[in-house]
């Protein structure tokens, strides 16, 4: 999607170690009638499929799927990351920090879903693809089906996507990245 | 809001300790589409205010704040609450737990605020008024203008409201509660 891509373009902020800060639009501000416009996208993408739910994960997750929840007219359940055992009454999977290496869940309370939901995952960035694995395994563990995967962001040359696209899952990603290095900047696929 | 206090008899559980639980539309499941309907009333009741930012803290305002940035057409960003002392690049302020007595940073970096902002703070619950006064104190810093304030459920029975209304302050609570009880339920002002 050329709009969001040409806004990383402005105001992204490219790191050593291949880190991507967009805090000015998609971080600690968010620019809510811009995310909009990203939600209309994935409305437009997943035309016809009958989601019921929209799932993400704490904390950045949030307000992007609560945007896009308006334009599908659909309820938002977030994943809690939980360093402590899940209680019995979530569904919870176990996860290795790819930043931290430390391990925690991601839980959602059983009364949040249901095995009839079509649920669509959204989520800011998708790196590595842990956060996504773990919502798909949280998700289905209620017998509800995983429709797709709206990202904003994806670091594609990381592999995380395209292992889960193999998996038989579909991500949209509405700004896939090649190549991030701040010497050179930013390649999108 | 007869909206608001109609889905608070029907999905709210009080809990004993005056503890109200709406985990199944403003909590860990967030019901987008009806909050859009609080959004619009926020926006009705601050026409005419030129809004240019919302202003919320993290977690739980994030969802409703970028719903409402959605129909005020402007920016939202989040304050964090950071246990360490705050750097020198971000606007902050002292706050003590009412809930844990732990003390916390409520900070926001100076680049997300401008002085010619004119904020309208939005929250899911306002209670002793902790969070909106810290609020109020860090948009302030700034040299921005806090317009007001847009509240989904306000304990009118903690005091906390009427003190910063008596300060000057304008506050939009689209649920005032009078009385909370596990026994005799809820009694709106």
């Amino acid at each position: 999607m050329k709009l969001l891509e040409d806004r990383i373009i402005k105001d992204g902020i490219v790191l050593p170690g291949n880190v991507l800060k967009v805090d000015s639009f998609l971080g600690q501000k968010i620019d809510a009638p811009f995310i909009a416009k990203l939600s209309e996208e994935w409305k437009r993408l997943f035309e016809g499929e009958a989601i019921t739910k929209i799932v993400t994960i704490e904390d950045s997750g949030i307000g992007i799927a609560c945007i896009a929840g308006v334009y599908f007219n659909v309820p938002v359940v977030y994943a809690k990351k939980k360093a402590n055992s899940p209680s019995a009454d979530s569904y919870s999977t176990k996860v290795v920090s790819y930043t931290h290496g430390n391990i925690y869940n991601v839980t959602i309370p059983k009364i949040h879903l249901e095995k009839d939901d079509k649920v669509l995952i959204i989520d800011d960035f998708l790196a590595n693809g842990s956060a996504l694995n773990a919502l798909i395994k949280v998700v289905e563990k209620s017998g509800a089906k995983v429709v797709g995967a709206g990202i904003a962001i994806e670091k594609n040359y990381m592999g995380g996507a395209d292992k889960i696209r193999n998996n038989g899952y579909r991500i949209e990603s509405l700004a896939k990245i090649k190549k991030l290095d701040d010497i050179n900047g930013i390649e999108f696929c």
